[in-house]
C-alpha cells in the first residue's frame, strides 16, 4: 500500500496526460457583443474514425479522503472529457504508459467547476467526485462511441491510498 | 414588441431543435462496479467533415427577466452544446427555419444543471444565463471548429421580450 496526497491540479503537471477545461489560459475571444468570452478549443479530441464523439451524463457517488485506488483504465480509441455540472472537486489519478501497463501514478485534485480531458489512451482512475460519501454528482462526459472495444483496465499491484491535499486541513 | 413567458424546458417541446443534456430518459448503464450510472450519447452531433468538434469554455454575463431578444443565430456546419458549470438556469430561445429565416420563436427556461445541444443549423438566441445581472457564469461548449464560416445571424424584426415563467413569482 502506498499513501500519497493529492496535488492541486496544474496545467503543466497535467499536460502529459490531457487538458484542463476551465476559463484560463490565452486571451479569450469576445463574443455576443462583448457580453461573453470564449476560451476556445481547450482539449485535443483526436479519435478513431470508426466511431464518433458522444455527449453523455455520468452520475457518480462521491467519496471522501482517504480514497483507495485499486485499478486504472484507458480508452484506446478516443479521449474522455469530464465537465462537472455539480459544484464538486474531482480526484484525478493518471499515469504514463510503460510497455502497455501504467507507470507511476500521479494524483491531482481538480477544484469544483474545473473539468479535465484525458488524452486518447491515457491511463486514469475511474470518475471520483470528492464530497459527502454516496452523494450523487453529475458530469457531462464527451468520449468516443463506436463498434469496437474502447476500454482496457489494469488492477494496480500496489494499492494506492490518496490523502487530502496537504494544504487543506 | 412581443411579450412571452419562458416555458419550462421539456424534451418533447425541445425535440425539433435539439437535445437535452441531463440524467433522465432511458435506463442508464451501470459502470464503475455500480458506483456510477451512464446516460449515453444524448445529443446528435453530426457536423461538416472539414472541421472537428471542439470543447471551449464560455463565460457569459447573467441577465434577469424580462430579457429582450433582438437577434437569433445559427451554425450551419455543426451542433452547439452548452453544459452549465455554475448552478444557473439558462434562457433558451429557438426557432424553426422558414426559407432561410427564423420562424416563430419558442422560449424555454432550462433549470440549473441542465444542458442543451442545438442541432446543426438550428436558429437560437445567444447564451443567456438567468441570474444576478452581470454575474459571470461558465459553460462548457462543444461545437464545430474549422476553416469555414459557421455563424449566421438574423435581427428579429419584432423585438421579443421574455418574462419569467408564469409558475414562478
Amino acid at each position: 500500500m502506498t499513501m500519497v496526497p493529492a496535488q492541486p491540479l496544474d496545467a503543466e503537471g497535467f499536460a502529459p496526460f490531457g487538458d484542463i477545461i476551465d476559463a484560463r489560459g490565452p486571451t479569450p475571444q469576445s463574443i455576443n457583443a462583448g457580453h461573453a468570452q470564449r476560451y476556445h478549443d481547450l482539449a485535443r479530441l483526436d479519435h478513431d474514425p470508426s466511431g464518433h464523439l458522444a455527449i453523455s451524463v455520468f452520475v457518480a457517488e462521491a467519496m471522501d479522503f482517504p480514497v483507495a485506488v485499486t485499478m486504472l483504465e484507458r480508452h484506446p480509441r478516443g479521449p474522455q472529457c469530464f465537465v462537472p455540472i455539480c459544484g464538486t472537486p474531482t480526484l484525478i489519478v493518471v499515469a504514463g504508459d510503460r510497455s502497455g501497463v501504467p507507470g507511476s501514478p500521479r494524483v491531482f485534485l481538480a477544484p469544483a467547476g474545473t473539468g479535465v480531458s484525458y488524452r486518447r489512451g491515457t491511463w486514469h482512475g475511474v470518475l471520483t467526485p470528492i464530497g459527502a460519501p454516496g452523494h450523487a454528482v453529475r458530469y457531462a462526459v464527451i468520449d468516443w462511441t463506436g463498434p469496437d472495444m474502447n476500454l482496457e483496465t489494469y488492477p494496480l499491484p500496489d494499492r494506492l491510498v490518496v490523502q487530502a491535499p496537504q494544504s487543506s486541513h
